[in-house]
């Protein structure tokens, strides 16, 4: 504790946590503290480059308010929510893979019924999903909770438009059928960008990268005996697919939303494979 | 990038940073990233372990302001500043040894002279410091500039009383004199806690850490063709110096704060050793 060096110093801050009762705190502060200074010995951190991340952080945190959380944004952009999510949400095989939940889901959003229009006013080009919700061995799940959520057109949620107050529109919560069915009318959504307003939008800016998520619609379905799947479907074709600033892509949740030959509408068919809950 | 899983991931973000022009940020951030998902693995984060790191890091930025930084608190308290200045002031054997720099210097300091008593009426027991500067060799350097800052017996920085204003006490800058030799008069310090009322002293707190500093007084010696010195001279026998908060203390930076005979006053004779500056 006395003789610090680049290479002591873990080892003391280490030290310094074998006071710790919370057996898992102390794990994952050792763990942390290994790591970060490992990162700053591999890259000779210098005290200039240590003051613009503390800088940085600093302003992450205060870009944060009961509307909007940088932080999130920023482990979003740095891939450990996916991360956090593929740690977590491992699946059997055959079962729908899950990935980021986002910052636009709400509690309050209406309950609506098989073949309602959920779009209630946004803007938006026609699209009937019609979806089912079955077990591993395709046994249908009847009266699954499905709760959709999705930007418009323009690549907004209606929680981004103040006009719109506390209403609600493009999402609802909806159960399945007899059948494990559950069909309902939408919108096509638009690919958007995350905010970039703030200190992670000139992070992207800094690293050349840029700031889009490809067009999905979200979902979250629970049913008893069955883990909650939270994902999203992908449409394909989407430009950003390769490199949504997020990492929240997989092949198996990328689907066709379909031109029909009558009516205008487009159609998406998705089929939910739930994994059983761990007992 | 479509088919992310928790090693794919990693990859993929490492991938979105190839467009990054300015290479030393895309070596930082690829390095971070490496070590933060590595982290993440380690200890599989779960989503609410993440969710609570994200708030903490939150608060922390919330707790920052012109006069507190919290997030140099929490740098301090890893060990990350400490590492940051030994990865960056490697000394030739027998210079005298770097330490943090801490939040309490202040750029204009009173410029004072040989003999004077910089304590300004702060508190404590009288001190009588007789410091020497010379070179690796023993060489006297004269007219090296000496700034010199220090808490009171409280445990305070001036900076940290309101009612003092911008009224400046136990800080002062002054020179060598011909003899590489610099005498003046301060007070004995006082071993401090760092601040404890935000997110920092919690984590403190929940890891059995106590928030304390042994007793040291700052340095920044100055003079043309060596390094720039900043360091602090540790009170020997403080309870506290093998459990510095912050990990600051090196064995050759402890000294004894004598009891002289006669007068009362204590005395520190210290030697600092400048480093030649790298051409």
């Amino acid at each position: 504790m006395r003789n610090i060096d680049e290479f002591s110093i873990t080892q003391a801050v280490l030290g310094s946590l074998e006071g710790c009762k919370d057996a898992r705190l102390k794990e994952v502060l050792a763990a942390l503290v290994r790591h970060l200074h490992d990162f700053a010995r591999e890259v000779r951190l210098t005290e200039a480059e240590l003051m613009q991340g503390i800088d940085f952080l600093t302003a992450v945190g205060q870009k944060c308010d009961d509307k909007r959380q940088e932080f999130v944004l920023l482990s979003d952009t740095l891939g450990l929510s996916m991360l956090t999510v593929a740690l977590n949400h491992a699946r059997p095989a055959g079962a729908t893979q899950a990935t980021v939940f986002g910052p636009f889901h709400v509690e309050d959003a209406p309950r609506m019924e098989q073949g309602d229009d959920i779009a209630g006013g946004a803007p938006g080009e026609p699209l009937d999903v019609d979806v089912c919700v079955c077990a591993l061995d395709g046994t249908p799940i009847p009266d699954a909770e499905v709760d959709v959520w999705q930007a418009d057109e323009q690549g907004l949620y209606d929680v981004q438009i103040p006009a719109l107050g506390q209403q609600r529109r493009a999402r609802a919560v909806m159960r399945t059928d007899a059948e494990g069915r559950l069909r309902f009318r939408s919108i096509v959504p638009t690919a958007y960008p995350i905010p970039t307003d703030g200190p992670v939008g000139r992070m992207l800016v800094a690293t050349g990268r840029h700031p889009w998520r490809p067009a999905h619609v979200h979902f979250m379905v629970k049913a008893p005996g069955y883990q909650t799947l939270i994902t999203h479907v992908f449409r394909d074709a989407d430009p950003y697919l390769d490199s949504d600033v997020v990492f929240g892509v997989r092949d198996s949740l990328v689907a066709r939303f379909d031109k029909k030959e009558v009516q205008g509408a487009r159609r998406l068919d998705f089929r939910f494979v739930m994994a059983p809950r761990e007992s």
